[in-house]
Parts: structure tokens; sequence; C-alpha cells
């Protein structure tokens, strides 16, 4: 299939917020699909959606999106997933593929699977991508470049609804790698959901104090807390679900998380500055390696403007 | 005083790291200082400080480069200020002041204080700016734009010396609070030390994984772990000296943050979802509040680059 292409006849994206919005632009920018199409059930999204002219055409309930479409994409939130495959069941047709964004899979897996109607492909994804922001005004067509997408297909998947999907997050930009649903949860723990955790968890610590004011906090926060502010400003309704979707993976990594913290907290205690220095040693190797992947840039203080 | 007339005569700051650089920049840029001299027993770090052109002299030693000097600006880790100020107090003019840029104040107010002959002024003090580099490449002389400087002046401190260095400060950018040593160091427990700790604890804890590897924590780092990975890789002598002496504080705000996060992983356990949701909306606010007071930047995600 040549790049001129597109891998995709009609696209119906379900969701217009970050996501969605990213992944109808980059559809149309790398001409990935040749009719593209969104639903929102919320009026205010979908009319932003419709005003930044990100598709094709606009559509209040998902059941009206999904009719003749080629490929499906799920941009909800992991706990609105099983309402909405409900809603779509009856107006997919033959030979579609179903896919979704979430950012935990097993959950949606096996409440989203046995939803999908006999001849429709359910092939689970997740775009390792985003930013703090929200909504339709929130998306870029390059927010994908470079980064990777990971797809859990079940066991039975159609091998070529799998190539098919594939290319497709080829041709916005992605990376794809395949994994089991299992795995994924696990890896996107500790990469995505503990972090996500302890960053609103510190910014509530910081708020909640009776010793230093907000307007301290807030003031000398460039000693290293507002960078865990930017991450907590995250969308409240899509991490509440990843959380209670994602649970026994979390519990798991914000178990070790705590009991290493725990260590930490002994070496201050005892005054073992040898520990603290080893650790400090170590973790610097990672954002190098990060670097050197690509998954991060190498400026200073994440590139925030310096004048000279 | 006007902005033509140096506010110092002879500046010598001892430590040619990211901060010391940065202040031979910036006191330079702004005509702060009518002569600027740096020591650093580093013979690699004077090398890169004179080949930079930081200073108008270079010296090896602490004490030959303060003779003379009207500010003298301590720019080492906190646990290396006592040997320092040993070194330095018997070359110390009638009338200079010695200052600091360590992050934490009581520790330095009390071990430096004692050291400092009389007839010299003592005044710590604290700029929050910084980058996760160091060395003296890692200097630039906009550091202080818009930061907030700290001073901690004991008690029976001469005006007209914490006036000076107030000015000094301003001139190089700052804004200038006063507080005492301890209430800095709660302050900054909070905004600076404990988040770089639960930085440094889970790059730690994720380079430990059995069930995922290194390679996948790198690949998958966007989804918010790559936050974590800048301060993480912060100066490891710098950050060891922090935790040491500044303990008290910061074992009690992270006795705070371990028992909110106990609460959080209930919440996870239990489902309680209505409780991730209010933290996950309250903590939204704070960033805001950061962008509005000109802390941090609005660009979404830092403004790392992002193609259109």
């Amino acid at each position: 299939m040549s790049d001129a292409t597109p891998t995709i006849g009609k696209l119906a994206i379900i969701g217009g917020g970050l996501i969605g919005s990213s992944v109808a632009l980059a559809a149309r920018h790398s001409g990935a699909a040749s009719e593209i199409v969104i639903a929102d059930t919320g009026a205010d999204n979908l009319a932003k959606a419709r005003a930044l002219g990100l598709a094709d055409s606009y559509h209040s309930t998902a059941t009206e999106a999904v009719g003749g479409a080629d490929l499906v994409i799920l941009a909800v939130p992991v706990g609105a997933m099983t309402t909405v495959a409900t809603d779509i069941a009856p107006g997919l047709k033959a030979g579609a593929i179903v896919s979704d964004v979430g950012s935990v899979k097993n959950s949606v897996l096996k409440s989203v699977g046995p939803l999908v109607p006999a001849g429709v492909h359910f092939i689970p994804g997740h775009p390792v991508a985003g930013t703090e922001q929200s909504g339709p005004e929130a998306g870029f067509a390059s927010l994908f470049d470079g980064r990777w997408c990971i797809l859990t297909p079940p066991e039975d998947a159609d091998p070529a609804a799998l190539g098919t999907l594939s290319a497709f997050w080829t041709k916005l930009g992605s990376k794809v790698d395949i994994m089991t649903a299992d795995h994924h949860d696990l890896v996107l723990a500790i990469t995505s959901h503990v972090p996500h955790l302890i960053a609103y968890n510190i910014v509530g610590t910081a708020n909640d104090l009776e010793t230093v004011t907000r307007s301290e906090v807030i003031k000398y926060s460039a000693g290293g807390f507002r960078d865990f502010t930017r991450i907590a400003a995250s969308d409240p309704t899509m991490w509440r679900d990843v959380f209670l979707n994602n649970k026994d993976a979390v519990l798991e990594m914000l178990g070790r998380f705590s009991e290493d913290l725990t260590a930490l907290q002994r070496a201050i205690r005892w005054g073992d500055g040898d520990a603290l220095f080893d650790l400090f040693t170590h973790t610097r190797d990672i954002r190098k390696r990060i670097i050197d992947a690509g998954q991060d840039d190498d400026t200073p203080d994440f590139g925030r403007p310096h004048d000279s």
C-alpha cells in the first residue's frame, strides 16, 4: 500500500477530546482515512469540533456515527467504554474494526469484547501520548509523532485486521508495539498511572498544610513542585477511571514505590548519605537513556524559556 | 542608587557550578558588581569557568579569592559549607557580607554562622531557581529572572547589609523574600525537597522491576514517567546534602505525603471514585495559580516541541 492510499475508508471517532481530536487531525494530515466522522454526546464539545473543522461530519450519538465505518476508535474515558460499546454494537458493519485509546487495556478487553458482534474485529489500543490539557481545542496532528502506540489484540484476533490497525497508527506517526492486555497494564502502571497518582498526591498534600501557606507553595514552586502540577492538571474523569480499572497493577506498583520510599526515609533518618548518593547517581542514567531513545528533549528544564 | 551604579565592589563566588556560574553571568550582565572572581577547588571546573570567561579572575582556593571582597557567595553543596567557611574566615575583610545559595538554611546558619569573624556580616540566602544540569557550562544569566530569592538573616543581622544583599539579588532579576531559616526549611521541604525525593524514588522503583523491563520503562515514559526523570537527574552530591541537612522538615512533610498516599491507595482498593475525582479536581487549580503567578509557562506539556 503506497503512502498516498488511505489505509481506511470511513473512520469514526467516538469522543472529541484531546486524543479523539488529535486522531482526527493526524488522520486527515497523513491521509490515513478517506472519510472522518466524530461523535460526541457533549453538545459543547461537538460544536467546538465542528468550529475547528476536525471531521467531515459531526454526530451527537455514537450509534449514528458508526454506520458504514471501517474503523471505529473509542476515545472516551475507560469508565464510559461499556455504554458506548452497547450503543454502537447494532450499527457496526460486518468486517469493521473497533479499537480504543484507553490507558487501561484489560478492563476494556473484558467489558467491551463481549459486546462486539460476531464478524466485527475488536483490537484494543493505547497511544502513549498526551498533554495535561483536555477538549477538542487541545488536539494537534503531531501528538503521536515518534510516540508508541500499544495494541493488545485478543488471542484469536484476525491478523489482517491487526495489520490494518497497525498501519493506521504508523501513518499517524506512531511506532507500534503489540503485547497482552495484562502486560500493558503492568507497564503503564509504572510508567504512567503511579506517576500521575503521586503527582496528584503531592499537590494535594501541599494544598493541605497549616504551616506553609498556599501562596508560599505557589511562589516557591520553581524548586521542583511545579513539575508535578502539570500532570496533576490532567483530566479528573479520565484518571479516576484509570485507577478504578487498573486497580491490581496500580496497587502492586504503588506497594513497591512505598516500600522504596520507606527505605529512603530510613536512610534520611539515620543519615545514610551513601545510600542516598548511590540512588541519586543511578537515576541520572535513566534520563539520558530516555533522551537517547527520543522520548524526551535534552534541553534543560524541559526547554522552559530562558533568555540567555 | 541608580541602576548604572554597581551595588557591590568585589564579588567573590566560591564554587563555579550551575548556580555559581549563573550568579557570575547575571552579576556581569546586570552590572551588579564591579569585579567578579570565582574560586573552585576542582581544576576541571575552574578551567571551564576560565574558558567561558565567567569572571575577572580565577582561584583554586577560596581563601585566595575572598581577599578584599565586599560580597562572598558560597555556592557549594550544603555539606561543604563548613570547610569553605573555615578556609575563608581569616581572609575576610571587615564589613564584608558573606552569603550562600544552599537549599537548606538552618544547618548553614548554625554551622557557618559561628565561623564568620566579628565585623563580617553573615546572611544566608537561597535563590529558588535551577535546572537539572550541573557545572560551569550549565549556568546562564537569566536563571534568576522572576524567581524568588529567600534571605534568612539571623535576628541580629545588620539592616544595611541586608539591604545591600537584597539589592544585589534584585539586580540579578530576583524577587526577594525574607523569612526565618526554620520556616524556609519547612517551605522548601514541600516545594522542593520532597518532590525531588519522590522523583528519585519512582525512578529507582522503575529501575528495579522484574516484570517490566528497563527498555519498556524508557519506551513508554511519555505516559508521565519522563517528567520525573528530569529532576531525578539533578546533582547527587547537592541532593544528598540537602536530605542530610534538612532531615526534620523533610521527614515531617514526607510523613504527610505518605499518609495522604495511603488514603489514596485505600480509595483505589475500595473503588471510591468520588474521593479520587474530588482530589483530581482540586489539584487542577494549583497549576493555574502557579501559571498566573508567573512561576511556570502555560504552554501544554512544558512547551515540549510539537509540530502543529
